[in-house]
C-alpha cells in the first residue's frame, strides 16, 4: 500500500478519555474511531489487524477439527426463555422489539441458538463428536464501557460449542480447546496463561480463563511463576489423541494459577514463596464445560449406542477477537508506539523513502515494494513528501516490526537500512539482503510459503 | 473435508414455506437454517460459499483501489437525525433503546457514519480521492420477509462510499465501481446487467442497479437483448484511467436496460422489435452518485485548491453478499440440485468412494484427497459407508462442479471417473489425469497459483 493513497488518520495528541495505552495508541495510530460509547468503527489499519487475528483463530480452529458456521446477531427471545437465561441475563442484554412487537435481542453469546441447530439436525450419537464455532459480532450493554476495544459494547468474538455423548468425550473437547488456544495465542506473540476461573452466567463447574499479564488488566491474578516458563512451541499435536491433549492440559494447569474469583489462599501458600506472584491480567479467552445444562433444558438429545435418548454433553469456548488487539498492544509497546508481533502486524514491512522525488530513491523503493509483494507479504510504503522525522514517527507509532529506509546517500554505497521496531537496531545491507532477511523472518511465521 | 466428520444436514423434503428454488435448495443442502422470520444461521456449507463470495468482493474492491474498514452494526440515532433520515426511514429501520434509554438503531446502510468518519479526519482535498468500503451485517425490518436469504431481515452486504472534490471526480468513482462490479459478478459466474434505476431513500439522480435475469426475480425489467451479449471478460483495466472506465460505463449502459421503476415505453419502442425483451430480474447490487446530499447536511467539507471549504461529492455502492447465494442458485441449478460456478463453489471437487472399507479404494481416495489439498484446493470426500446412489444424490444436491468417483472395478483398470455437475458427462481417466484436469480448470479461475 502506498501511504499517499491510504487512509491512515494518525493523531498527534492522545484523546483525553483514553486512559490506557492500548486505547491511546489505537486512536493515535488511526486504527479505530469511537462512534458511540463502547462502539467503534475499525479504520483501515485496525481492520487489517482484526482480520489477521481472525485468520489465525480460523486456522487454529480448523486444525483442531472444529467447523465454522455463522449465526445471526439478532435472535428471538423465545430460545432464551427456553433455557431460562432471558430473565437471568439482566441489563447487559440489548433487548429489542421488532416492527411486529416480537421480543428480540442482540446476541451476547449463542448457547441457545447453537443448541437449537443441533437438536433440529442431529439425532444419533454417530454424528458425534461435533464442535461448531463462529466468529461474529456480539453486544453486551455494559453500564460503563471503557478502555477502548477492551471493554466495548459491540465486540468481535469467536465462540465455539462442542457436542459429545459423554462427559469423558466432552472433557477431551475441553482439552482440545485448551491446546488450540495455546497455539492461537502464541502465534499472535502472546503468552496467555490458563487460570481456573468462575463460570458466571454461562454455567458449569469446569472453566479456565486465558490471561495475558499486564498492569492494566482488570483481573487480579495469583500464580506460581513457573507457569510463565511454559510454552507450547512448535510441538506436533494430534487433536484426536485423547491422552496427548490431556497431557498438555495437565502440564499447563497443574501449577497454581487463578483469578481472584477462585483464588484460594491456603492452596497458594503451598507454592514455594519465591515463586508466588500476584499481578494483573487481561482475559482474552475462556473455555467451559457445562454438561447437560442446555441440552436438558432444550431437549437436545441423541439416540445413544444403547438406543436410548441421551442429552448431549456440551461446553463453550470463547476468544475475544477484537479485545485481543488491545491486549497485544498492552503487552507489546514502548513510549513511541505499538510494536506488532510479526504474526499479526497489519503490514509486514514499512518502506521509508528519505527523498521522495529523487529518481534513484523512488525506483529503489518501488523495487523493494514489488519484491515484498512477490513474497506474498504486504509493505506500507511511505511515499509522501514529508521530512524523515515525521515518516519515522508514523512508522514507530503504527508499530510495523520491520522498516527499510532508503536514501540517496545509502544507495550510492549500494545499501539500505533495515530496522527492527522492537530493538531499534539498524543494519545497513544491500536491498536484496534486506528482502532475504524479511523473507526469512516471515517464513518462520508461516507467512512466506 | 471428510464427510464423516463434517456437519452437512441435508434434508429429503423441501420445507413447505420455501417457495423458490434457491430457498428450497439452500435448506435441503444444509446451507442455512432459519432462526426467526427472515433471519438465518449459516451452516458450514452455506458459510463456506458466503466466505468465497466475500473474498471475491474484497479482492475486486482492493484491485479498484478501495480501502476496507468496518463500521459497527449498532449506531446512535444522532447522526441519522443530522441527515434527516431517522424520521424518513420508516418501519424498516430496527430501532433500539439501550440501557441508558439512548436511541440506537441496527444499521441498514452507513452513509451517515462514514461521512462522520470522513469529516472527523479529512480536511484537505489532497487526501482525495478516497473510497472506503466494508462488508458487514445489516438489518432491514421487512414487513414480510421471504425467499430465504433473498429478502431476509439480517443480511450481509458490501457497502462502499466515495469522497471526491468534484462531480467529475465522483463520476469517475461511479464508473470505477461499475467496472469493478462487472468483474466481481463475472468471477462468480453471473451475468449481472447494469440497469438504470430509482434511488429510493439513498437519494441522488444517478444510479444503476445490477440485475441477474431469473424467473423468480422481484423486479420486472425491460432491455435490449444486445446487452446480454456484453461481457467484461479478462480485459486489462487501469482503474486510474478516467477515459477507460468511462468507456466501459458507456459500453455497458448505453443500450436500453431499465427496471420497471424507470421504464420509459417511448424509449423502449426505439429498440429494434426483435431485440425488445421483458423479463424478471434479481437485484444483486446498486451504485449511486448523490453529490453533496450528506456532505452538506453533515458539514463534510475539505479545503479546496483555492483554499475555500468545499462540500465533498459522494456516492455509495452496494453488493448484496448474502443475497448473491440465492441469485447464483436461481441462475444455476437443475432438478437435482445446485450447480456451483467454479469461482464460488464451497468445495472444488467431490470424491465419492464406491466401496468404503476396500483397502485399494480407500487408499486411492485418500491419495486424490491429498493431491487436491496440495494444489491449494479443497475436496469433500464422501467416506461414509453408504450406497452409491445416496452419495451421488448428495453430491448433486450440494452442487460441487466436479466429482471424482473411485471404485474397485475402475481401479483394476487404473481409472477413476471425472464427472461434470453441469453437463452430467463422465470421463474415465487415470487418477493423475483427473487431478491434472482439476488443476487446469481452477488455474483458469486463479485458484491454483
Amino acid at each position: 500500500m502506498l501511504l499517499s493513497r491510504y487512509f491512515l488518520p494518525v493523531l498527534k495528541e492522545s484523546p483525553r478519555d483514553a486512559t490506557i495505552v492500548s486505547h491511546q495508541y489505537m486512536l493515535r495510530a488511526g486504527m479505530i474511531k469511537q462512534s458511540s460509547a463502547g462502539i467503534y468503527s475499525w479504520l483501515p489499519l485496525g481492520f487489517k489487524v482484526l482480520k489477521r487475528i481472525e485468520q489465525i483463530v480460523h486456522e487454529e480452529q480448523e486444525r483442531a477439527g472444529h467447523i465454522a458456521i455463522q449465526m445471526p446477531t439478532i435472535q428471538s427471545a423465545e430460545l432464551w426463555r427456553e433455557s431460562g437465561r432471558y430473565d437471568d441475563y439482566g441489563e447487559e442484554m440489548l433487548r429489542i422489539k421488532d416492527r411486529h412487537d416480537h421480543d428480540m435481542l442482540f446476541t451476547p453469546t449463542a448457547e441457545e441458538l447453537v443448541t437449537d441447530i443441533f437438536r433440529s439436525h442431529v439425532s444419533s450419537y454417530k454424528a458425534l463428536p461435533l464442535t461448531l464455532y463462529q466468529i461474529q459480532w456480539k453486544f453486551r450493554d455494559e453500564r460503563r464501557p471503557r478502555f477502548g476495544v477492551m471493554r466495548g459494547r459491540e465486540f468481535y468474538m469467536k465462540d465455539g460449542y462442542n457436542f459429545d455423548l459423554t462427559k469423558e468425550d466432552a472433557m477431551h473437547a475441553y482439552n482440545r480447546h485448551l491446546v488450540s488456544y495455546l497455539r492461537t495465542y502464541e502465534r499472535m506473540g502472546l503468552q496467555a496463561i490458563p487460570m481456573r476461573a468462575d463460570s458466571g452466567p454461562i454455567g458449569g463447574d469446569d472453566t479456565h480463563e486465558f490471561l495475558v499479564l499486564a498492569e492494566t488488566g482488570e483481573s487480579e491474578v495469583f500464580y506460581d511463576s513457573a507457569v510463565t516458563d511454559l510454552t507450547f512451541g512448535d510441538r506436533e499435536i494430534d487433536y484426536d489423541d485423547v491422552a496427548q491433549c490431556a497431557g498438555v492440559m495437565e502440564e499447563f494447569t497443574t501449577k497454581y494459577a487463578r483469578t481472584d474469583e477462585t483464588h484460594d489462599e491456603a492452596l497458594f501458600a503451598e507454592v514455594p514463596a519465591d515463586r508466588q506472584r500476584t499481578a494483573r491480567g487481561i482475559e482474552v479467552g475462556q473455555i467451559f464445560y457445562f454438561g447437560t445444562k442446555y441440552s436438558e433444558a432444550m431437549g437436545a438429545t441423541v439416540q445413544g449406542p444403547d438406543g436410548k435418548p441421551t442429552p448431549v454433553h456440551m461446553g463453550s469456548h470463547g476468544i475475544g477477537v477484537s479485545r485481543l488487539l488491545g491486549a497485544i498492544i498492552e503487552a507489546s509497546h514502548d513510549d513511541k508506539g505499538i510494536i506488532w508481533p510479526e504474526g499479526v502486524t497489519p503490514f509486514h514491512v514499512g518502506i521509508v523513502n528519505l527523498k521522495q522525488g529523487d529518481d534513484e530513491a523512488d525506483a529503489a523503493c518501488q523495487a523493494l515494494y514489488d519484491q515484498v509483494a512477490a513474497l506474498g507479504l504486504e509493505a506500507l510504503y511511505d511515499d509522501r513528501d514529508e521530512r524523515a522525522g515525521a515518516k519515522f514517527g508514523t512508522m514507530d507509532l503504527i508499530g510495523l516490526p520491520w522498516r527499510i529506509t532508503v536514501g540517496p546517500r545509502g544507495l550510492k554505497n549500494g545499501v539500505v537500512e533495515l530496522t527492527s521496531r522492537k530493538t531499534g537496531e539498524s543494519e545497513e545491507m544491500a536491498p536484496d539482503a534486506a528482502i532475504a532477511k524479511i523473507e526469512d523472518i516471515y517464513r518462520k511465521h508461516g507467512l512466506v510459503k
